[in-house]
């Protein structure tokens, strides 16, 4: 995967990329984002990565890895950090400092091609939004996320994930768009194929908002709409672009992921039962941990903030080193493959279509 | 828990409860309703079960289990099906002598105090709505489940999951308070913890429905209101009810489905890989069968069509028989503790208290 992204890397025209990293966001700040970049670091050689955050704090953490600054790995000193559970307004007009105001400020001003954060997502959103605006076409961004489907190795990208409430059809049917452009450029998907989550299959199920984003789904010619997407069939590699309000997909998502901590909950208690019970436990270890890396969520750790002029990723908030690295190199890949640029000239060539 | 039903049973002051089943609904129609209905027969003396549906099919059914009609056990013919792919119009007003129908015309005319159906939910839902009309101060009728969670032997209680799309605050509060009066009455919760799912705890997130149902939760003196409920926490066992629309509430539910069987399938096939890894599942098989138990979704089913003037429960189409079985107990024990009088007359206590 490494050398897949590298090579992809250097066959881009964009020699040399530059990408801002919130230092201080997410549950556990330099300690899991400044081992990350140092393994980003060595995995691709074209790369400068923008340390942003507390300078003392992030110099640090470098001695611990016996690293230090150099022309690929640049601190940049933020004085200000957005808090976990923050109300966006309140980080975006009241700290102006902050690590991923200033990570985002790079974005804008050029000098960085992406930015990756693993902080507050409403926050987030909110800075990302104001600073960089949304693409022409886009009314709204919205959170798209890879999870993993019964198929291995065919991930189903969903979106949104909670940026939006009360989506209209329109705005449902540019996150189609958005999702699709991403499939097809970044994961090299042809036609991706597209549905659209709703409570049953058949056609007059579902709310009004639904009923008319599936016609407009429809009567596009460059979406591959498949149809309805019951909430069981996200997993089961049918479709690779999944379109919801953020609401539903927010709760859906959480869900999920409720549920797979239950199971592994109980799983975990009825190994600990007896020694009997522990040694089998122990015998099949291995093998809950192969399974654990087919359904590995660190793996496709890196939502991308779709909708806007520039490339951000939301790394989960508990990401360890290694799903923060994923988060780093899902934003190495939407650079190479210039996503904003083609969700807006996808966008251009529609309108084009629907004036012709 | 069989005698839990029965004591129950006996000690309520209704001793003859006779309950409609649809014999023909679900994947499997009589072949799992009829074996289901013989075992509930034997855990209550009190009981009378009519299967309703073709009778020669019915009756060849009882002759495999050495059965037939008695007083306790009566077969009611019905000519027609619903299928579990037709229209909920359809069935309404083209099958009058559909099996589901004449189940809950006979919860009408009093000759049934309940009525069981793996069917067609959307018809099922139709059709009693039509037949038994809703309780006055009720809108709209919603669909209640019990789900598993983290903590053993607590279940969650998770409505609308799919009756209503597009509800108002007005009709999650009126979800909330049949969520409530139920795990009252049904399951003995002294002011259940009823929590409002979104997606975020923070009062400025959600939807503008949800925002407004926060409210009339909060300024109500009846609930036992908790607050929002992300969902993940859902499975949590920190809430007795959770209230959501039914587009949501059926999108989570499915999704969580969907999850919980794609970890399912990884965990088989990793056991499957080679001889070895067959052997240590082998030896595996009983802890993960004791894990099967605690999540066991049989053990729910049985889902509530609340809101209605009569008890109408809703079985899993793909039901077994201990699965059929335990959706009839619940009828039981709502027929027992009379919950829709319960509803109606917990509403009458509201409104007199706003008008006091």
């Amino acid at each position: 995967m490494a050398n897949g992204i590298c090579n992809t890397l250097e066959s881009s025209r964009m020699k040399n990329i530059a990408i801002a990293l919130d230092a201080m966001g997410g549950d556990h700040g330099p300690k899991v984002i400044v081992p990350a970049a140092l393994m980003v670091l060595k995995e691709c050689a074209e790369l400068c990565l923008i340390l942003v955050g507390d300078s003392d704090q992030l110099r640090k953490e470098l001695v611990i890895h016996r690293a230090q600054e150099n022309e690929r790995l640049v601190i940049h000193h933020a004085s200000e950090c957005v808090a976990m559970n923050e109300p966006p307004s309140q980080a975006l007009r009241g700290k102006k400092d902050s690590s991923m105001r200033v990570a985002i400020d790079l974005v804008k001003q050029g000098k960085a091609q992406a930015c990756v954060s693993a902080g507050n997502t409403g926050a987030l959103m909110a800075i990302a939004r104001f600073v960089l605006k949304t693409l022409p076409g886009i009314d709204r961004p919205a959170i798209l996320a890879k999870l993993p489907t019964m198929v291995p190795d065919k991930p189903v990208r969903v979106l949104d994930l909670g940026a939006n409430v009360d989506s209209s059809a329109e705005h449902l049917f540019q996150f189609a768009i958005m999702g699709a452009v991403l499939a097809e450029a970044v994961d090299n998907i042809t036609a991706p194929k597209v549905g659209l989550l709703n409570i049953g299959e058949e056609e007059i199920k579902g709310n009004e908002q639904v009923k008319r984003t599936a016609q407009l789904l429809a009567d596009n010619s460059y979406i591959n709409y498949l149809g309805y997407v019951e909430g069981n069939v996200i997993f089961q590699g049918k479709f690779d672009v999944v379109v919801c309000d953020g609401f539903v997909g927010n709760v859906a998502l959480k869900a999920s992921e409720g549920v797979a901590k239950m199971v592994a909950g109980y799983m975990k208690q009825a190994f600990r039962r007896n020694l009997l019970t522990k040694l089998i436990g122990l015998c099949a270890l291995p093998i809950l941990k192969q399974l654990g890396r087919k359904i590995d969520v660190d793996r496709y750790n890196g939502a991308s903030l779709l909708g806007l002029r520039g490339i951000v990723i939301k790394s989960h908030g508990s990401a360890n080193v290694k799903a923060f690295r994923n988060a780093i190199r899902e934003a190495i890949k939407e650079v190479n493959k210039n996503v904003p640029e083609r969700i807006s000239s996808k966008l251009d060539e529609l309108l084009g279509e629907e004036a012709a």
